[in-house]
C-alpha cells in the first residue's frame, strides 16, 4: 500500500462546501502515479519507453464522508489485480484515520493506435513485485 | 430519457489526447441537472426551497471509446430508481449514435446538517412522474 | 463578435457559492473555439492541418460580479489583434445583459517543437477577415 | 516569500501535452493559501471567524515555459500590497530554478452579503507583518 498526501484546495470544492464528486478521481490518479513510482515506474516512462497507455476502462467511487477545503488527505493505493492486458487499482481516501471515500479503477493496456495489447513484460514484472509497504 | 448536449473543450482533455476520466462525471452532472429541469425541478431550488441536498454516495463510469476535443456529445439521462431517501440516475454518453461511456450515480437526500432525511413529498412526486420522453 | 452560450454546472462552483476564478478561463476557451469556428477554422484543424499550436502566453481576467450555478452565460469573443506570430482575443462574460467578467488572452504561434513560427498564411487570412457579426 | 510544492497530475494536462492554462490559477491558489498559513492565517478561518471573504477581482498570468505531467513545481508567493479593503499577491511558478509562469491576483475584502468591507484589523495586521522568509 502506498500513501500519497493531498491538500484540498478551494478549486476542488463546490457550493455544497465539500469536494466536488468528480475531483475524487483526480485524487485517485495522484495515488496511482505515486504507487507506480514506489514500484519503480514513472508513468511518464510507461508512455514514452514502453509505448503503451493505461487508460481507465472502469472507475468506481463510494463516498462515505465529505472531504473539505484545506483538509490534508491521504490516498491509500493498492494494486489489486494484474491481468495479461489490464491492471486494477483500489483506493481509500483517508483523513485522520477515517475513510472518506473508497473506490477502484480498472485499466486496459493499449498501444498508440488504441488497440488492446499485452502489458510489456518488464512493466508487468514491476507491477507484480510484492506491493511496497 | 433526457438528452443534454455537451461540447468538449480543450480543458477537458489530457495529454493522451482524449477527455480526462474524471471529467465524465462533470458531463453526467450536466445531464442530471437537465433531467431535473425537464421534470420541473431546478436543482438550485432543491437546495433553497426544499432545504435538502442530494449528494452523490456512489458513482460508476464504464469507458467504452474515448471522447475527444471539440466532440459534440449527448448525455442521455434516466432516473432509474427513487427510494425513500435516495435517487439513482443512469447515463449514456453518446457521439453520433455511438455510446462512449455509461454509468450511474446514487444520491442520498440529506438536510443542511448532513443527516439522511426522506425526500420531500413534492420533490419525490416530481421525480416519480413518468420520465419525460 | 461571436456569442457562445455556457450553462454553469455545479462542478464549476466553489464553496463561496460562485464560479471558481480559474474556471472563467475555461469559458474564455469555449468562446475562442467558437470564434474560430465562426470564421471557418476548427481549432482541431489548426493542430493537424497547419501543424501549429496557439498556446496562451498571457491571460487576464477582471471579475466584476459572480457567476453562479445554473446561470446561462454568454461569452462574447472578439479577435482584437493579429500579429505575425501572435493573436489576441478579448472576452466579455455576460448574464442577461450584465458583464460579469472581462479579459483577454494573447497567443503565440508555435510549431510542434515549441518554437515561435509565423502564422500560416491561410490561417492568418481567415483570422484577418472582418470579424463575424 | 513562501514556497509551496505542487506535483502536476495527468488531469492538469491537456492534449498539447502541457498543463492547461486555466490550471495555473489553481496552483496560484495553493500558493496563496500556504502563504496565509505561513503568516498564521488559515483561509478557512478568514471565512468562519472574520466573516469576510477575499474573492479575486483580477487575475493575471504570464506563461513563459510549459509545465508538464509529473513535474514537481514550486509556487513562490509574496503579498505585494495590502489596501484598506484589498490585498494583492504575486506568484512565480518554478521548476528546478526556472520560472515557468508568473502572475498576480488582486482580492477585495467583502462581507457575507458581497459588499466591500475593510479588512478586519487582526487580519490586516497579520498580512502586514513582514513577509516570512
Amino acid at each position: 500500500m502506498v500513501k500519497t498526501d493531498i491538500r484540498v484546495i478551494y478549486g476542488d470544492t463546490d457550493q455544497m462546501g465539500v469536494v466536488y464528486y468528480g475531483n475524487y478521481l483526480r485524487y485517485f490518479e495522484a495515488g496511482r502515479t505515486e504507487y507506480l513510482r514506489a514500484v519503480g515506474i514513472r508513468y511518464r516512462d510507461v508512455e514514452t519507453q514502453f509505448q503503451v497507455f493505461l487508460p481507465v476502462v472502469e472507475a468506481h467511487v463510494s463516498y462515505h464522508k465529505p472531504a473539505r477545503f484545506d483538509d490534508l488527505l491521504s490516498v491509500e493505493t493498492v494494486l489489486d489485480r494484474v491481468g495479461r492486458a489490464s491492471a486494477r487499482f483500489a483506493y481509500r481516501l483517508v483523513r485522520e484515520g477515517m475513510a472518506l471515500a473508497s473506490g477502484h479503477t480498472l485499466h486496459a493496456c493499449v498501444d498508440r493506435a488504441g488497440s488492446v495489447t499485452p502489458l510489456p513484460a518488464e512493466l508487468a514484472a514491476r507491477l507484480r513485485t510484492n506491493s511496497p509497504e
